[in-house]
């Protein structure tokens, strides 16, 4: 037992004992996998402002229903709407000939017209290197920027985030020199052939101009081919395009507390996804993990003091609306939110936890840690929640990350590689019953 | 720094650093992910005795003589020879009709004649079953083993570990109640398509029949379709047969140790895997590990004390011949071996290692862990360390496991699922600088 916590009164529940319950439940149910399989395959395109995004609303609204949520609803969020149409990188070397990159225009980007752009490029690896080139050289041509993801970074958040500045700034950098558009290298420890998207960020009043991700093969061949023959041409097309903004929803699934009705646990994962990916690990993973909890919930008759939701966030992926659009609503509301809890790192093995708490409130969370080790789950650690749930803390919300192992999530985000299969249903359940179990405990120790 | 081990004199290296390096020169090269390809490509088919197993000796013989091995040599030892053939399972029923199952014979089985035999079936679940059912049921009819794993465990191998003597000694025990032959279902967590093989041991004196693994999910459709039409039949045709022993190899590459260079340090996997796979989990992975371990230390000028040894061991799947020639020749030439690792549980994400110590040896090696810490691998427990090793426990060489994560382990054991595909270069890359990283600490440490 746990020795801070032991003189809690526990109602008579024995917390070791609903953890093996709530493992055992989720190890042997195929429900959360079969939804997984549906979104997938069936909602696909789920980009915030597509018809697939309502059809996903639909589905995990009724599997909310279906899990045994007192109450279930939609929350009107307003979303962008983009479409991606053709695209198009073809080299014209008089080296090398005529090849074609593996390219996916970045979700948000301007488009070229039907006839696209042709132009030299220039090779460049941070923005510092923009200033030295100058305006002279860079100006009306295509700017590649190929800055490698750091592959001896154990963390491959670590490495992501060192590179993927290239992807949401690199547009408008590139623009102040006069670029006419720019490739980015796929932001991925993986060398593969799937180009990795992500959205671009247009500085205000900073010319807009296409940006495409490449992957990281057809980079290394571009930089080869480049260093050839550096007067070579890329023909870019991308009749990508932003409509006028539209709506869509939250879905947002709730077990009513026993004791303190009005306080509330968020825990949720985001329905948006890449057009171009399924969107397992990124995030339909995370949102059946949130279902799922309801389905344990109400499978054993566990009855937390708390409002408990389930929430599917609409549009992480490219303006946040859904997670702002949740806080005001809730602000509005006057409602009480205690924590939240964010599944948005892929859905492999789980390793822990992450909690943005300090001093003796985090000590006490790290002590949750010993109902784990059954589990093998160690790791509870200092760090964020997610994007979605961020706006929560100007409420007062605990902010809590689940943290599956990440070695192989970049091989995934953002691609076509992002699909149903590369899911394990059990270590999608162990992470659901992680986090069914987290939630659990943070209710019945008031943590 | 460590307590315990810090008063050692450590000949001005710094372990923190030496280990930093390691993981990144790991993780930034590609030569043991190529070897696995490799391996698994063009070499399928490595049952021991059979003659890909030789291209694959021949292959990492000169792998670890790139790697830089000072010393690289085959040990020859005696394997069986055994050969797959035809194989069908077809459902005869006046219900249902007829359908052909997903099936493989189990390793070292007999075959039927090339007509095959057709009977009635008797579905069981364990060997108790056998008795109360009775020889007068079971008498020249096919048993179908049908206990599945249970998925409740959270060690995917204790869950194996519970259903797979309806594999290893079902044939024989059903035999005993007059049996014509068996078919046994997959011993996997996976709901899928796939039969998994593995290894049938006949009861000496007992009638040898033919066994078969038939995939879970037509496992489920058999024992629904009995269900529906009890006096369905079963056609068996499998033409597989024991030839005579043969030769095979382990392969052996050494550093010799500066200090200490008659004992030894062995690391190792098997390189024989069942023909119906690629054997990339199991054990190839395992395999470039080592060989990995070689090149690292070799790159990076890392000089062990005592001689370190990479080993390819021959046959762990059918007899383990090649762990036991390995330990026999050990003796004979009078060997000190001092410690000895196994990496045979695939090669997912790290989490730990296993040792079989106890007392303070046990405690003085888990503070190594603080080592690893970085790098997020934790979990240093007791148990133990492979079959291929544990011959050499005589020797008094300490038994040491390598522990990845393996809740999807058994989705590709002994199965066509089993391909270079399933391994992530930085999963196995991790692995391969941990195995390294505590080899280096404990020779280091002389632990």
């Amino acid at each position: 037992m746990i020795l801070v916590l032991s003189s809690l009164i526990l109602n008579g529940q024995n917390p070791e004992k609903v953890l093996s319950s709530i493992f055992g439940e989720a190890l042997t149910d195929r429900t959360a996998y079969n939804h997984l399989e549906y979104i997938c395959k069936n909602t696909k395109g789920r980009n915030a402002g597509s018809s697939m995004a309502l059809k996903a609303v639909e589905y995990t609204k009724n599997a909310l229903i279906e899990a045994g949520a007192d109450t279930v609803w939609l929350q009107k969020t307003p979303v962008p709407s983009w479409d991606r149409g053709e695209e198009l990188c073809r080299i014209k070397s008089s080296v090398s000939g005529s090849e074609d990159l593996s390219v996916s225009a970045l979700g948000l980007s301007v488009g070229t017209n039907k006839e696209g752009l042709t132009s030299e490029v220039i090779e460049i690896h941070d923005f510092k290197e923009l200033v030295a080139v100058g305006r002279q050289v860079i100006e009306g041509k295509i700017v590649f920027f190929n800055r490698p993801v750091d592959n001896s970074l154990i963390n491959t958040f670590a490495g992501y985030g060192g590179a993927v500045n290239q992807r949401t700034s690199g547009a408008s950098e590139a623009a102040k020199y006069g670029a006419i558009a720019v490739i980015v290298r796929s932001a991925t420890q993986s060398l593969d052939d799937f180009p990795h998207t992500g959205v671009v960020r247009y500085e205000e009043g900073v010319n807009k101009i296409p940006a495409m991700a490449v992957s990281t093969i057809d980079a290394e061949l571009l930089s080869k081919r480049l260093k050839a023959d550096p007067s070579l041409k890329l023909q870019l097309v991308s009749t990508c395009k932003n409509n006028p903004d539209t709506w869509s929803y939250n879905v947002i699934g709730e077990i009513t507390g026993t004791e303190k009705p009005n306080e509330y646990i968020t825990v949720g994962g985001h329905l948006d996804a890449w057009d171009i990916a399924e969107g397992a690990h990124d995030d339909a993973g995370g949102c059946v993990q949130a279902i799922e909890m309801i389905r344990i919930y109400k499978k054993l008759g566990i009855k937390p003091k708390r409002s408990v939701r389930a929430v599917m966030f609409m549009n992480e992926e490219m303006t946040g609306t859904g997670g702002k659009t949740y806080a005001e609503e809730a602000k509005k509301k006057g409602e009480i939110h205690y924590t939240a809890l964010e599944s948005d790192r892929g859905v492999m093995s789980p390793r822990g936890f992450t909690f943005d708490a300090e001093g003796e409130k985090f000590e006490k969370l790290k002590q949750l840690s010993q109902y784990f080790i059954p589990y093998n789950i160690r790791d509870f650690d200092r760090g964020g929640g997610g994007s979605d749930i961020a706006p929560l803390k100007a409420l007062g919300a605990n902010q809590m990350g689940y943290i599956p192992d990440i070695q192989r999530y970049f091989d995934y985000h953002h691609s076509a590689n992002d699909t149903f299969e590369q899911v394990n249903i059990r270590e999608l359940q162990m992470g659901s019953a992680a986090i069914a179990s987290l939630i659990y405990l943070i209710d019945l120790f008031d943590l």
